[in-house]
């Protein structure tokens, strides 16, 4: 169970966007090949990978095949429907396992398990029928945010409640899908931690970066942030809490606010993250390699950071700044093979380095 | 002619070594796709690039084809036929030109062509019949190399003259061959230029990195080298000449020996090299990217440095140090993901970083 994968060994990689693209890179530099399963032919993860099976994920046929034909299995995203995941939990290892998927996967479960471990989050409340958000409007306070409990990402699924009579009409938004109210914060800064941990329980932080992001998007992260030592280390030690509640192999992104009455979880995603890309002009070894290395059995490599970054999302038609960022002496561009441009696309990142002060 | 590559365009590689896979996550990482062509399946390069056709360089069709499928093509090895060539330039731009591949694929032609840009090598004589070589023995003294004019590469095709007794078992080696004889150089030192032209005549070259080699095939390559500021400037302005005297589109690496007497040129190599995977580690645009770059007629990128590095080859039996290197915290790894361990064969490589003094 606790062997690292040969040299040669084929990693399975669930979902071919960028972050499969970067990690699937990663992996070809510890001398391993990737296979990429995405519904989308030409994924941006598939032109750089060994194999490629486009089906989608009801497709049992292509997840055996697919499962057969790796070593190990991880994911780029966190909404792989259940019967996928029955099937190839059963023929190879799936890292980061199926507890992590589960909770990452629903907002209430999600928050429970935090709330569970003793952490902190914004107030919330499951919604059901109206009654329920009635309810819930009372228990959480407003202004607050109905958010549906899956597959929202990038500010999608949200509507923001600021007064009561708001209700009804956020409640036909949902349109009957499950659903929790959650109390808005107001926050100074929101960072995340970049975390790992190995199949042998050792965890490794990077640096919370900074985030900002505009109409839910990420647009920049920076390192260091504006954290306190303080604020740092809880941040750090709350991750590492996750990372052990559930026994985690690969790399986590973990987003917190940070409010005057202290660090709030806002959210947590079984996966590398888009906040973490800096750690590949920060760090000797970046998030990728260490998802990699965490999947593959391997020592986790040194989080230490040599230099300070900001990175800055690529989104749809930023990509016409491109001639200047590759004029720029400090900027490392990193573009993901999209074909095509669309608002609110990420289409890449730089990444812009300043030695340590 | 002087159109930049458009997002999503191939570049095709003549070669589906490690030069060619770092090459082509390169590519990748700005935006375009790879074309690798190369005699063996499964080669590293082919294994992170999105398009691979596996034929000989003597199979016009499948050159033809492949040409025929690519906006522009590069190579990551010098001894490509002439005749390959010929059906390739008629159909796309090879980057860098012909003449470079010429001059550097024949270790006549180049001494000749370096010493008709008033740049200094060891002494040197052609060598055909074993009359000639006698009188090369007197022309540029013992100890002295015989070499063959093509096809050497890691010390391959090389043969010590000391005393002139060993003069007729040397001249029977070489088989026939063209050949030339070197003056044996005492050197204090090896080093060498990774430099860049651009196809508007931009010139940029990173640190000169110090080498050492054993049994002919580097072991490492380390930045800062010991040279002074003067000679520093001498093997930069070098590489420049060289650049600019060939109309040089690319990345070149040139490798000089630091005398008593001042540098000599050792030889040149139209392509990237291995004494400059430190890029990777200790600048933000890397030789490989610059390669890319430079060939896609892009602008070229920061050589600045903004780390010391020591550059290790990992060769044959090297990569039982694996387990340990992935403890190290300074280390980071590339793996070529070869099948199969040689003596003698690079398997991969490990970049120490250390803070900028």
């Amino acid at each position: 169970m606790s062997e690292r994968l040969h040299t040669g060994a084929v990693i399975g990689i669930l979902g071919g966007g960028q972050l499969g693209r970067m990690l699937s890179v990663a992996a070809s530099r510890l001398g391993f090949k990737c296979h990429i399963y995405d519904p989308s032919p030409n994924s941006p993860a598939g032109q750089v990978a060994s194999f490629v099976t486009t089906a989608s994920f009801e497709d049992d046929a292509s997840l055996r095949d697919f499962a057969n034909s790796v070593d190990v299995i991880t994911y780029e995203f966190e909404n792989i429907p259940a019967s996928a995941l029955d099937l190839l939990e059963k023929r190879r290892p799936v890292r980061p396992g199926r507890n992590a998927l589960e909770v990452s996967q629903d907002r209430y479960l999600e928050k429970k398990f935090l709330a569970d471990a003793g952490l902190r989050t914004a107030r919330y409340a499951e919604v059901g029928d109206i009654e329920s958000l009635d309810r819930a409007m009372v228990d959480v306070g407003l202004p607050a945010i109905l958010k549906t409990r899956r597959f929202g990402y990038d500010g999608k699924g949200q509507i923001q409640i600021r007064e009561r009579e708001e209700m009804e009409e956020a409640h036909r938004q949902m349109a009957g899908q499950a659903a929790i109210l959650e109390k808005f914060v107001d926050f100074e800064a929101e960072i995340s931690v970049i975390g790992a941990r190995s199949h042998d329980g050792v965890v490794s932080c990077y640096d919370p970066g900074e985030n900002i992001h505009r109409n839910g998007i990420l647009r920049t992260t920076r390192v260091p942030s504006r954290l306190g030592m303080d604020e740092c280390r809880e941040a750090v030690a709350t991750t590492c809490k996750i990372l052990d509640q559930l026994d985690y192999i690969g790399v986590i992104g973990v987003e917190f606010f940070v409010t005057e009455h202290g660090l709030l979880i806002n959210e947590m995603a079984p996966r590398v993250h888009n906040s973490g890309h800096w750690t590949q002009q920060g760090c000797n070894v970046d998030q990728f390699e260490q998802h990699i290395r965490a999947v593959a059995m391997l020592p986790l490599g040194s989080a230490a950071r040599y230099a300070n970054v900001a990175m800055e999302n690529l989104i749809g038609n930023d990509i016409l700044k491109i001639p200047e960022i590759l004029m720029e002496n400090n900027a490392s561009l990193h573009l993901y093979g999209k074909e095509s441009v669309r608002a609110g696309r990420k289409m890449g990142h730089v990444n812009r380095i300043d030695e340590k002060d």
